[in-house]
């Protein structure tokens, strides 16, 4: 095994049916080594309201007490994780569905309560990804299908952040073979001009991260992502791509790399 | 590898949060290559009724259309299946989660609509139990936890009984070392006097099941649960034995062997 691929998909591609079954389909046909890491969708937040729970976000992240993790670990680590893995199986790639607790896959730790509580919520150190049961799967032609759900190893579960868990699960990865990691989203790439799809800049580096901030062209919401791309690319993942779900096997998109 | 030892568990303890907790505590502690098998529970119930979804049994199994199909999913593939598991891993056995659609562990035919249509209801032949993967996890130290839910490899779930998911795996099992089959209910075993908790008949074979059913020791409900038991270990399952889960470490119980 010389590499793997983790491929992270969010909620754009998990909520709509067409755009599920296409990519399921080309996820199958990746060549190599493979990972993917997928989000949450809108599903838990339908089956809370069904079961009479409010659904509060603080900065964009939900808070989870109890009855919310029941909610987000039927909903991502079940009925999302098995029909990802049920579809990839129908496309003939051998997937195999796991929360953080599957194998002990992932640890987490329980954010403190403290400025805000969050209530179930985990962070990762990517120390904790279990690098050999990565290995012994995917040398089995194998590929792992994570959910964001995680554990603390002391039998409490823990729902993640899955941009995080993909960045994880990347290094991870590295530390069996060169890792590349795909961020897809509903854009084509990171664009010069959020207006023009087809002004995606090909290659982030640190050098000209700079300037490209300075002027402007990398801004809000875009700066923790490559941030964070950065940060995988400096602990030991070889390349970060940001690119469309629907081109996920065309070169294109974004690299962020050293 | 020279034994494994396949245990399932239904309702009366997934239901009971002092009765599972123990029964968590006990089956890590259990020596040996071992898999784990769990029904449902009265959950899947609770939140179909929360979703306004109207539960149907008949001759004591679940109807199951799309919408039951996603609660029993999220609900015994999910909830149930990350709790025992996150459980297990606390009580240091190296539990993973599988359903059938996990890396393909078993393929189930959804049933005929005729007479009776069950909707993604499936029957699992043996011989579709991915045995090499129960030898890779198995020979990894990871000790597999079933739900019933398993697929159809044509990107469909279904939902199965889980006694027949037990002896299926203790089957599929058995193709790769001796196999055990417990499974554990709510009595001591079968017993000669219903109402005598003590009365445990300790063997039925073949030869004794004829003059236990003449005299009307074994009857009604416990008749299919022999006659199966008969079945696995005519097909290749060295013992079956039905004990009380309490005394999963014990000798105990009644065994059932050819």
């Amino acid at each position: 095994m010389d590499k793997i691929t983790v491929v992270k998909i969010g909620g754009n591609v998990i909520d709509n049916e067409v755009a599920f079954a296409a990519f399921m389909e080309r996820f199958a046909a990746l060549e190599g080594a493979k990972i993917l890491v997928h989000g949450g969708g809108k599903i838990a937040t339908r089956l809370a309201k069904d079961m009479n729970l409010q659904t509060t976000m603080i900065e964009g992240r939900r808070v989870t007490d109890k009855p919310m993790l029941d909610v987000v670990v039927m909903t991502y680590a079940g009925l999302l994780n098995k029909q990802v893995v049920a579809a990839l199986q129908a496309n003939g790639c051998n997937a195999i569905g796991l929360s953080g607790a599957d194998a002990n896959a992932i640890k987490a730790t329980k954010r403190k309560a403290n400025p805000i509580d969050f209530g179930f919520v985990g962070d990762i150190d990517p120390k904790d990804v279990n690098s050999e049961l990565l290995k012994v799967l995917l040398e089995a032609g194998i590929t792992p299908v994570f959910s964001a759900i995680m554990h603390n190893g002391e039998g409490v579960l823990l729902n993640c952040n899955a941009d995080t868990v993909a960045s994880s699960v990347a290094l991870g990865a590295s530390r069996v073979a060169a890792t590349d990691l795909i961020y897809c989203f509903e854009k084509r790439g990171v664009l010069r001009d959020i207006n023009d799809d087809d002004s995606v800049i090909e290659l982030v580096t640190p050098a000209n991260y700079v300037s490209l901030k300075a002027e402007g062209v990398i801004a809000d919401g875009m700066i923790p992502k490559i941030d964070n791309a950065l940060k995988a690319v400096a602990q030991g993942v070889k390349r970060v791509c940001i690119k469309h779900s629907d081109e996920l096997l065309a070169q294109s998109g974004t690299s962020i790399t050293e």
